[in-house]
């Protein structure tokens, strides 16, 4: 079915949909809509009225649009994603969409439809609990990271591996807006004019500087592992018994810290963000003890796992006979997922791109209240982030932190 | 003069010379010699009897020789030194040999013919003073290491450079070599019996594992800039005027202290075997000083130079505008280099690669002696990395286990 580069129509879709071996009857009668938000990718939803079946294809754009300005940036993501997506499939099975097919001159990924499935950031919103989500995003987490690391794949291979997956373009999207923007004057940043005075002092403070800074050139330098580099919990299809991971065209070699710190921020600015969205106060309390203990069972689980893995699975010989490693490597890994937690609390409040958890809050003194508490959850977290020595620490200071003690 | 792979003869290497535009004049009376030793490069010094004029021809045989074994090795480590040769001479100009021309096909790089310089570790255990090497070392350092850090070029580029450099097969010499084999039982492991006590404790001592396991994690993850990756200094060519870095066929992407530590080591280490090099007294106690000064002038140099590039040519907006992060910055990378300094130092005395310095020394008594003092130095650099503040307590440090106090 291969192509030269050009964005598909529905109608092509659906040809090339049909042209799939196997995945449709002979006597289907394909439809297709384009459901992508249409600034980074066409996503086309495929369905069989008769059987019922369908699937997703997913074409990467040679660009990005973001409030109204144009970006390059290479279909090699497209690749980079697919590829991400499959490995990710087998490392954890079933916590992230299936590849069907991959054509790279279309730039174009067919997968599994997770229709059935609500973006978790939605799900949120709308107070549902998810309670096995700790468990399988802390699977994906242990398993993705730890099998693409030095402790879990052979050495050399994972050099070559670490090559296939450099993806300059979508990094430098997390370099400028999440470890740049925010604490300078940019244009892309974008924020409410009643904080003005929370976005000046996250320029004119020297300590946050340093945090981030390092925080950065960890970002930029350490590879120790695949990412999936955008693990929000907008990239999270969720049901109450299901999780699946999906949308990794981030994904490049980097520290592990900086996808587990992605949900805990998420979680707690949805936490923020329910300052609105539950008008009860019991309630509200309620769902969001639920939030905290579910940043807390996700490291809590993710600790275990990673460790059972290192017991069991450690490739590197020095590494997995020496204990006081395993627990100086795990206690660095926590402190990096909150350094990079509050980093991106920080960008979705004063940088390019927010979250609807907090940004669609329709009563503006609600939203200010949610931005300033969620701004100080992430600038406490990023403070902390070289000092905290257990998750119940890192918990009990973004929770002073949210009540401004 | 492409030609299919394989190891020249001395009469095709002339012939390839010949070949060469304008090098050798037309009338050119040219003959070779094989200087290499064989174990992992063929070597062909070509010379012009009528013109004076000589070149190198360093040509990459497929495998390693050593100890009698042998391991096979990407003939692609060719492309990495000449790009990395003609790299660091743009970067460091007159600091490495030129490049004339490199054959792909042939793993061949003809270079700047420098047998007018000697091997600086034949130089320094014959009690040569090098006045210039901590200048020229620190400028090629910080040249070489600053301009192709995300501090010194176009971060997206950086990521390209990094995917050329990716270089498995030597970084496992390195990894097996330094970062495990001293710390465990290992057919690679090479040292004589009187030391057995010694080289037992390094296998014993917990506290060292888990410093070393830091290091090796460093040298496994931590893509920093472009280095060398085996600056001992027989990779150093020098006169008392001119120094120049050659043989860059480990260069990878890694942490700069590796480069840094791996010049301090060995110049440690021929502190080391001064035990017996100068017999007298006064003589040695003033060469060894030369050599501590060098040592302290090298990080000093290099601390002033990478600090004035970072204030001057700081690509990255927010690490030049955070003085705290520079600090700091320079802080850890003075520990970094301090932690593989010793790690190189060790394995030079227990494991398969030893030094002249110390394993030349003819007897035994004071090769042991200058053995076990190179080790107290090298476990105490490794063991003090994490807290030593400058390079003065670093030296201290050395000093101490060096007299055993």
């Amino acid at each position: 079915m291969t192509t030269t580069y050009h964005p598909l129509s529905e109608q092509e879709a659906i040809e090339i949909a049909r042209s799939l071996d196997h995945f449709f009857p002979a006597n289907a009668k394909l439809s297709s809509k384009e459901i992508g938000d249409g600034n980074l990718n066409l996503v086309f939803h495929i369905t069989d009225s008769e059987s019922g079946k369908s699937l997703i294809m997913k074409q990467a754009l040679p660009y990005a649009k973001v409030v109204g300005e144009s970006w390059p940036l290479s279909l090699d993501r497209s690749r980079i994603e697919s590829e991400a997506l499959i490995l990710q499939n087998k490392l954890a099975p079933g916590l992230a969409p299936i590849v069907y097919h991959y054509d790279p001159e279309l730039a174009l990924t067919i997968m599994e439809d997770l229709s059935d499935h609500v973006i978790m950031r939605k799900g949120l919103i709308e107070g549902t609990v998810y309670p096995h989500a700790a468990e399988h995003l802390s699977t994906f987490l242990a398993q993705t990271l730890f099998f693409t690391s030095d402790f879990g794949m052979n050495q050399q291979q994972k050099k070559v591996q670490l090559g296939k997956f450099i993806n300059p373009d979508l990094c430098k999207i997390t370099e400028d807006l999440i470890f740049d923007d925010p604490y300078t004057v940019s244009p892309n940043n974008s924020y409410e004019a009643a904080i003005e005075d929370a976005a000046e002092a996250l320029r004119t403070d020297a300590a946050l500087h340093l945090e981030v800074a390092i925080l950065r050139d960890k970002f930029l330098t350490k590879a120790e592992a695949l990412l999936h580099g955008d693990l929000h919990t907008g990239s999270v299809f969720a049901t109450p018994e299901s999780t699946k991971v999906i949308d990794p065209e981030f994904a490049y070699y980097g520290p592990m810290g900086f996808d587990i710190g992605a949900i805990i921020a998420n979680l707690f600015m949805n936490y923020a963000g329910q300052e609105h969205w539950i008008g009860d106060a019991g309630k509200r309390a309620e769902f969001r003890a639920y939030l905290v203990e579910t940043v807390r069972s996700l490291w809590t689980q993710f600790d275990a796992k990673f460790r059972k893995l290192w017991d069991e699975h450690n490739v590197d010989r020095l590494a997995s006979s020496t204990p006081a490693f395993k627990a100086f490597y795990m206690s660095r890994l926590l402190q990096d997922a909150v350094g990079f937690a509050g980093c991106k609390i920080v960008r979705r409040i004063v940088g390019l791109s927010h979250v609807a958890d907090i940004d669609s809050i329709p009563d503006a003194a609600a939203r200010e209240t949610a931005q300033r508490m969620a701004l100080r959850i992430g600038t406490a977290l990023i403070k902390a982030n070289r000092s905290v020595r257990s998750i119940d620490e890192a918990i009990d200071i973004a929770l002073s932190a949210a009540a401004n003690k």
